[in-house]
């Protein structure tokens, strides 16, 4: 299934850009009358017949269209810190994207050699990706904000966890959604680390936010002041991983534990 | 923790070769008295004290043994189709020895498009991985096979799974260990994939076999000889993906479930 992407669907109008109809026109050779399908990116599929083929624009009418097309069971989003090397954090990416990740958050850390991210490539990377996995929402990318921001931006929301004896830790004075906020790091602090898998079972939420270190982990200060905005540690099993395979290992357990039951 | 790879390690002598010499010697700058820390490649750490630091040959006493050092507590083997690209064979490779693999095995399958496929470089990043995650045991790189061989190779190993309904399905008559062998497809064949979790957790076996098909999938005829030879198909969830992320969802799948509750 070839999929097309397109910002200008107005109704029941839906227009390709130049790079997208020279595809459709000149590579996959689509004529007046043929049908199409083309996400918006926001996790709508259209079904669509060409009006017309120009490589400049295709033009189509919308004949059927069909929400969170290739949705997941959650809203995941992975603030991962910059690897030293860009391709590292594109495959992440790529991988993430076709398991089920909806923001992609690079963060600078105090222990980051990257300080500097562009995410302009990564963008493309992550509609085609979106694309060849067959998703109508393409995982959106944030501009790199520094880590300690991420982590206060929060602390107001409520964390959603079941604490040990199993009362449901909510506080229903705060307002904003349920989010499960993790942080993955490699050294026990103050609060004892568990698996990421036992905090995903005992927790009642589909908001998930989950903090990714640098090569050369977190620092203290920053693992004490995510605990103290309510994020929980989490350990990913006993390997060494490195950054960017730690953050696919996350969004596998995070995709497995939502909906690894149900089959394609 | 600097690592060094060591194929000689007879009694209590430790020789690095010219490569991994030069590596000790002029790179790390080490010095006769130094202590360094070797792999065999096999699952043992040595700790060794150098004797002589010639950077063509570095030569050291043993100091100290640990076994299954960095080990994982299943035995897995999987056995994936080559990606038309080689480098998202490696990067699967790459990630599956972080997270924990112990043989890789390329199998041509009816719709591989790549029929050859050369291992040495792969041998090399394996290596490297191994050495990064601190694990004492390089995952060994099997030639490629045709699929049909490597399928047929496991027909007289028993199944190891417990049936609907709780029996345990193992016959004693046969010899040879319990392994669990999983097939990963993506259409529903004679017999109805269930999650690869949902194996896993019923499963009284620590081996594990598993099949990941080309881009094009496996063949019906394929899928069929592996349900004839006692393979399980198994589903990784909702999401379509390619062939070298399906590969290490199903890694990750299997360290997880079996030791994902311990942190490093």
């Amino acid at each position: 299934m070839e999929l097309f992407f397109s910002r200008e669907i107005d109704g029941s109008i839906c227009r390709l850009d130049a790079d997208e109809s020279a595809h459709c026109v000149k590579v996959l050779r689509h004529r007046e009358g043929d049908d199409i399908h083309v996400i918006d990116g926001e996790g709508t599929l259209y079904t669509c017949r060409i009006l017309s083929a120009s490589p400049k624009e295709v033009e189509a009418q919308v004949t059927g269209v069909e929400r969170d097309w290739g949705s997941h069971p959650y809203r995941l989003r992975m603030a991962v810190c910059p690897t030293k090397n860009t391709d590292r954090y594109e495959w992440f990416a790529e991988k993430a994207t076709e398991l089920g990740v909806d923001v992609i958050t690079p963060v600078i850390g105090d222990h980051s050699e990257r300080k500097v991210f562009k995410t302009d490539r990564l963008k493309r990377i992550l509609l085609s990706a979106s694309k060849q996995s067959l998703k109508g929402a393409v995982p959106q990318v944030d501009e790199a904000l520094p880590l300690r921001d991420l982590i206060r931006s929060y602390a107001s929301v409520p964390p959603s966890y079941v604490a040990e004896g199993g009362t449901v830790l909510k506080d229903s004075t705060l307002s904003g959604e349920q989010v499960l906020k993790l942080i993955c790091c490699c050294y026990e602090g103050e609060e004892k680390r568990v698996s990421i898998g036992e905090l995903l079972a005992e927790s009642q939420a589909s908001e998930i936010v989950i903090l990714i270190g640098p090569e050369g982990d977190f620092s203290r200060e920053e693992v004490a002041l995510a605990l103290e905005c309510g994020f929980r540690p989490v350990h990913l099993g006993p390997s060494r991983l490195r950054t960017e395979t730690a953050a696919l290992a996350a969004v596998a357990a995070v995709y497995f534990h939502y909906c690894g039951d149900k089959g394609m």
